[in-house]
Order: C-alpha cells, then structure tokens, then sequence
C-alpha cells in the first residue's frame, strides 16, 4: 500500500469509525450471533492473492459488525466498562504508526520516559503516596490488565519473602496469601501461576457491605503462622468486581506493617475516581500499600489494554524477572539512571501505550476527566433512585460510586430471566453477580456517550420486562 | 471531541503517519537522545484545562520524535524486526474503534471466533502439524509475545507433570526443563515466574551451528531421572536470537516421546518463512511438538504485538489457566462450542487483535507475504555475499534466512567501537550478540521497506567506518 493509498484507505477508516459511532444505537448492545455464526462466512483459506482494501471493509462490514458487542455503546452497562475515545484511539493510532518495541529504555527513548513520566503525572493527579513516584525511589509501569499487575506484585512480593528463590520446592515454609471471598478472580490465577498454589490461598470473609473483615484477617494470619507458614502478600480491593466494595486499608496496612506482610491493593475500576477531592477517600490507607494499581482503560477514556501499575520498591520486581542476554545489552543496561521497562512486566516487548494516556489527559485535561466521573456517578445514583423508589426491587449492596447491584424481589430464576430478555432486546447490555447467595443484576455507568435519558429509558425497559416475570 | 473533529483530527493523524514514513530516512535511526532528555521538556503536571488537539501533534513533533529510533525504518536491522505495515495499522485502527474486550466469546462473539478461524488459516498457510488446527482437537491462540507464549506453554507442561498441582511445594520431585545455551531468555524468565526456579533449568550444549546436541540433552534427561527428578518440558527453538541456530526437532521430539516430556518450539522470528516451500524444512519434526509459536509481529507485516500460539492438548493450559466467577458466568461458560480465551492466557481482558492478521493476510495474499520472506532472505544472502568477499571480516554463523552474524577480524573492543560508531551515525541501526565468546555484529533484514540499494549502502558504511579502527 502505498503512501497515497494509505491515505485514501486511512481516511476512509476515520470515517467508517465515526459513523460507527453516530449509529451505535441502531444496533443490538450485544450481539446476537450464536456459535459459529462468524467463522460460518469465511473462507477455509486465505486467499492467494491479495484483495483490494475495500472488500476487506464490505467485509467488516457485512461479516464481523454483526458479531460485536458493542461496548462503546452508550446503553452498555455490563461488566466494568472498558472506556474508550476519541484521542485515545488517535494516540493509539500513532503508536502502531511509529511501530517501535520500547521494551528497554534504548529501544526508544521517548516510550520508556513519556511512561515514566505519565506514571509520575498519575500519582500527582489522584493524590497518591509520593512513595509511588519516581522520583521518591518508586515508579510505575504500564501493564495490560490489572491481572498481571497482580502477578508482578505477587511475583515481587514472592522474591522478598523467600529471599529471591524462585525454586518455591526449595522454600522451606509454605507462603499464604490472603484476599477477601469478593476478590477479582486474578489474584486465584495469579497465585496459581506464581507456583504458590490455591491451597495456600485465604478467602477472608466479608462484612455487610461486602468489605474484608481485619480481625479475621488477623485471625488467619495467626493461625498460618502457628502452622509454620509465611503470611507473604495480601490482596486488598479497593472496588470490588461484584458490588465496588472497599477493602478498610488502614486496618489492613497496619496487619501487614505488623507481620510484615507485602500490601497490594487493585483498583482497577474505581481508582480513577480519586481525581475528584469528593471521592478521594478511596485513597485512604494506601500510605502502607507496597503496591497499587487501577486501570486507566476502565474509567479514564483511555482504551483498553491500560492499566498503571505502581510500587514503593521496584527493585524486587525486577530482581524477579530481570534477564541479562547479551543481545539485549547495551552501554546503558544495569547503570541506575534509565529503566528498562522489560524487567518490570511478564513479556519482553512493548507497545508505545504511554502515548495514548498523554493524548487523553491532555485533551480533556484533569477538569475534563474529573466531569466524566462525576457524570457516571450523578447517572447512577439517577439510577439508583429509581430501583429505590419501586418496591417490587431490592438494592443488594452500597453504591459508592458508578455501579448500582439490584434484583427484583423473588426468585434467582425471575432475575435471570430477566437479564436475559434485557440482553437479548437489544436495548441495553447488563451482567450478573451473585451477593449473599442471590443472582444479582449490575447496572454500571461508565461510558462517555451515556447521557441521563440513556438511564432513564434503560430503567423504564427494565421495568417493562420485569412486568413479565413478576 | 464530536464527529466531525474526530474526522478531522483522525484524517491528520492519517497525514502525519503517510508523511512520516516518506521522511523515514532523514531522521537518525537510532534516536540520538540521552537519558532524561525527553522528560526534561515535559511538564511536571498535567493540565488543568483541555489542550487543543493541534498542540498535543506539535508537541508530538517536537518532544518525542527526537526521542524515537525508528524501527520501522527500511535501514533498521538490530534485533529482530517489528514490522508494520498499512494494513495492520488500519486493522488496528478499527479494533481501537471498536473498543470490545474479547475476554470470553459471549463478550464479542467475533473476537473469538475470527481468532480461531486465523489462527486455523495460519495452520494452512504454514504448513503446520494438523494437531494444532481447531478441527483436530488443537488450538491456537495470539498472545502479546513469545515470552507469554513460553510461560504459557510451561504453565501447561506443568500442569501435565504435577498432575494438576499448583502448589509447587507440595510436588514430590523436582520439575527440569530443558533448552540450549543459546535459547532466548524468556524461558529462564518463565522458568522463575512458575516457580520452579532457575537452578532447574538445564543449559544443553549446541554444536558448531549453535543447534542443540541431542546426546548431550538426552545425558541430562538420564542424569536428572536417576537424581530422583521429572523432566519436564524441553524448549526447542526453530531460528535462535543470535543467530537463526535451529534445534534439531525430530532428535529432540524422539527424545521428549521416549521421557514423556513437554516439547514447546520457539520459531517467533523464523517461523513466517515456512510461508515458502523452500524454507518448510523449518517445520521437520513439528509433528512431535506439544505447543508451538511465531511472531506474524516479526516478519509477517502484522505490527506488534501479535505472536500466534499453537497448541496441541488446550485442555492442558486451560486448566492451569482457568477461573470461573460468577461476574463471568454466561450461559455458553464451560460448554464444549465455545471458546473463552481467557483461559488460553495471562491476562483476563483482550484486544481484538486478529482483526489486524485479518487485514493483513487479506490484503497481501499468501502470494504476497512470500515475496515479502523472500525478498528479506535475498537482501541478507547479498549482504552476506558482501562480508564475505572482503577479508577483514569474518562471518560467525550459518545464514539460514535473513539475519547475518559477522564481525571484523580483530579484537571485542573494534567491533564494538563500530557498531556504536554506525548507530550514533544515525544511517543504521544494528545490534550485537555473542558467539564463541566473540562479540559479534547482527544484520537482520526485515523491513518491508528495505531495498537492496539500503543494504549495499549499508554495507559501503560499515567498510568505511570499519577503516577507521582496523
């Protein structure tokens, strides 16, 4: 393709993807495709020779549009949101243009220092502990998903209990990790990778607002103990998956101060929210957190895979996973004054992700994004109010911020029902979760385009279904 | 930012990429930055207020640019390439637009679906062991790197040794794993993470070719069974870092069949070249491996990241990988129809990232991509051709396909006086490994926009500079 076809092609992708948008309500929020509807029209075989890009778009078009979920759409409350815009998809444009692998400072200069310094940007931004910024012996790091943010944290915790051993048979005592019974799935497959195993995984059990009890904690904390094991790492939320439920930090911080226990706290979805001074409370405790993270590709229009992953002392990340081959050395490697991004991540290459952030908190800079979280608050507390108000419906748990966990008053089986015919309408796409044993409908706001009638004419469908099943 | 700017902007963007890569060549290949030199011109916070788009471009211009090496420059030939290409940038343009998370198949049944179905057609086009094909019981899957492919890959055989053990503490014998003194270092970074620990992990010896021995490899597997241990997986790699070695796969198969061991084949730069019918003897011996992987990232004009994982008994990995919250529970979850990748990786969230492998082997064709491997191996034969007929240098390996490992006669410290003098020079950009102790130059061809005019030029460089220190 050459560069004036690019051109052409490129432009007629911006508009494709606009009027994506501009029509993104004319389509069903979840797909309707069943199994193999996609891979039924295409070819067995690729073709021999190379076709025109037009018949790549038709398509597009034609072939993969129908089996999309659309969850850019303003009427997609599912899951947590997976935020996206305008600049961020431009920046991300520009980083697959410049095509460059900044997996050592040397590699590319500008993707190892722009990400150090958006990570610095980031802990000024949401008030976080100054032991997070680079320039107080801490720092950050892009990583896909909160899930390997969790593995890098278990991996760096692992090397400090065990002394650096990465042969866990050679340990001499078990290490136990501990979470609460909401924590994100992540942390069972991280502890699962690591070799640890989830036998030695603690499921804490939660209060009424689904938060992790400390004094049991404590309690199994001392019990593990007394059995000879190490207590090594405890995974704190702060915004659980289920119901943005929050882990008490301070208490928490002080268990693992007082056992020396490494603090790894994931906010994945709710910690953008501490860009407001009103909901900045999510911060407390993080003061004693060895390690944090929250993803800016869930809540701060910044696509997916984002996710800022923050440590007091990365030196025993990287003692983890740093690797020396002599085809990667240069005059700079090991010298103190650069980072080589490899040693802080599962993979060893990297894309230039730092450069969509710098689009996004640019263009809308902090007021523009503080307007977004408070708009996906005001929505659900809209929303909130209007399960309230109508007594056939019960709330399951706390709405602190963007994510409203309702039911209809009866059985799993009406509630699931009624998800189902909601989702297969069209008109809107919610998930489920389970809270005190009970199916449990999540209604979470969190894209841009959602606006109040969204919410309101969401809620007035929801009614209109549930008329059915009650 | 509404519709119409987003057109605007986004046509921009499209501008700037297409005039970028017209004055690829006018920029230093390598950036000329030194350390801190990009943060130093960035603000310590972020703004208040939003930026126009137009600043944030210049700034783009001005503050990181300069700090840039240009991978995708036709005079870039250190490491491994990272191609790009129009297609996959449009490819990935759209999968930005869209914004979906492909973590399971009901979260966009396209997603799933078009990975298999690329996947299955790179099986085809390959050439590859029919195990791996979606029809035949086996699977492939993109992940982000070979690294995670590794890990992945290990996690499995794992999985299979331990019986399903995640704890590796409580495994009565040891775990060893295998791979050649000059296999890359993920595996000894995968080795760490899964915890089986560093000190497991046999080094085996390659022979003048940098292959690895088999007798040698099967003295270890005996030393470690009668020392009471369990060998576990042998890391085979088609197309080694340094040098494009290639590991004797129908010795080594033999061998992990006789021991029941794990056999994962590493071909992530080589691996695209079995496109052609001249360079598929890279596949001889494939029918006896358990997983297997290639970057289409590296020399497939597929931008990175996008390494295609093959493996052969998925159940393996997804059960070491598997989690099953209620938040993610569909009514498709653990039915047999459905994929949910997920299970198939690290991470839990994905990106849509077989649309791009769509556009491109579309776009190009199996015809194309030939001409693509092709046209790399002829240039790096011609350069190869080069070093040879002049009798200051030497060559240092076997030049299978496109990288060549040469070197001037003479001391360490010459060759490495050259390769900094050529890179600060800014014309190319090559990098250095080690073979037989020596420090030695790689050329790796790989870039679409290479011609052969570059590589001679090149070359007329390098004599010239070498001329200064011989």
């Amino acid at each position: 393709m050459n560069s004036k076809e690019f051109r052409k092609n490129g432009k007629n992708v911006i508009d494709w993807i606009a009027d994506y948008y501009e029509r993104i309500e004319n389509f069903s929020v979840m797909s309707r495709a069943k199994v193999n509807d996609i891979r039924k029209n295409l070819p067995n075989n690729p073709p021999i020779n190379g076709e025109p890009f037009e018949s790549i778009m038709q398509d597009l078009e034609d072939k993969i549009l129908p089996g999309i979920t659309h969850w850019q759409s303003p009427n997609f409350y599912g899951f947590f949101p997976a935020n996206s815009s305008s600049p961020a998809i431009l920046g991300e444009l520009l980083s697959s243009g410049f095509g460059i692998n900044g997996m050592i400072w040397a590699s590319s200069p500008s993707c190892t220092e722009l990400e150090t310094h958006m990570m610095d940007w980031l802990v000024n931004m949401l008030d976080l502990p100054k032991h997070f910024h680079s320039s107080f012996g801490g720092g950050g790091v892009i990583q896909d998903s909160a899930s390997s943010a969790t593995l890098c944290a278990l991996l760096a915790a692992r090397e400090k209990a065990t002394n650096g051993a990465s042969n866990i048979k050679g340990v001499k005592k078990d290490l136990v990790i501990y979470c609460s019974t909401q924590s994100h799935s992540s942390i069972e497959k991280a502890v699962k990778i690591a070799g640890i195993g989830a036998e030695n995984l603690r499921h804490i059990n939660v209060n009424h607002s689904f938060a992790m009890k400390v004094d049991d904690l404590e309690k199994n904390i001392k019990y593990d103990i007394n059995q000879g094991k190490i207590p090594a790492f405890v995974f704190a939320t702060s915004g659980t998956t289920s119901s943005t439920a929050f882990d008490p930090l301070i208490g928490i911080g002080e268990l693992c101060i007082k056992y020396n226990i490494w603090l790894h706290v994931d906010a994945a979805m709710a910690g953008t929210a501490a860009l407001c001074e009103e909901f900045r409370w999510i911060n407390e405790g993080l003061e004693n957190a060895d390690s944090y993270c929250f993803n800016p590709h869930k809540w701060m229009l910044t696509n997916f895979d984002c996710d800022a992953f923050f440590i007091k002392n990365p030196k025993t990340l990287t003692d983890s996973l740093s690797i020396q081959p002599e085809y990667l050395k240069t005059n700079l490697n090991g010298s103190d004054t650069v980072i080589d991004y490899r040693d802080w991540q599962i993979p060893l290459g990297r894309r230039f992700r730092a450069l969509k952030l710098w689009f996004v908190i640019r263009y809308y800079g902090i007021k523009g994004l503080k307007a977004h979280v408070r708009k996906g608050v005001k929505l659900s507390q809209i929303f909130q109010k209007l399960v309230q108000d109508d007594n056939r419906f019960e709330l399951m748990a706390p709405s602190p911020l963007n994510l409203v966990c309702f039911r209809i008053k009866g059985s799993d089986e009406i509630n699931e029902l009624l998800l189902n015919h909601l989702n297969m309408a069209g008109d809107m796409f919610i998930t489920h979760t389970r809270l005190n044993g009970k199916y449990t409908l999540r209604f979470c706001v969190g894209n841009p385009l959602t606006k109040r009638y969204h919410v309101e004419s969401s809620w007035e469908k929801i009614v209109k279904a549930a008329n059915k099943f009650i």
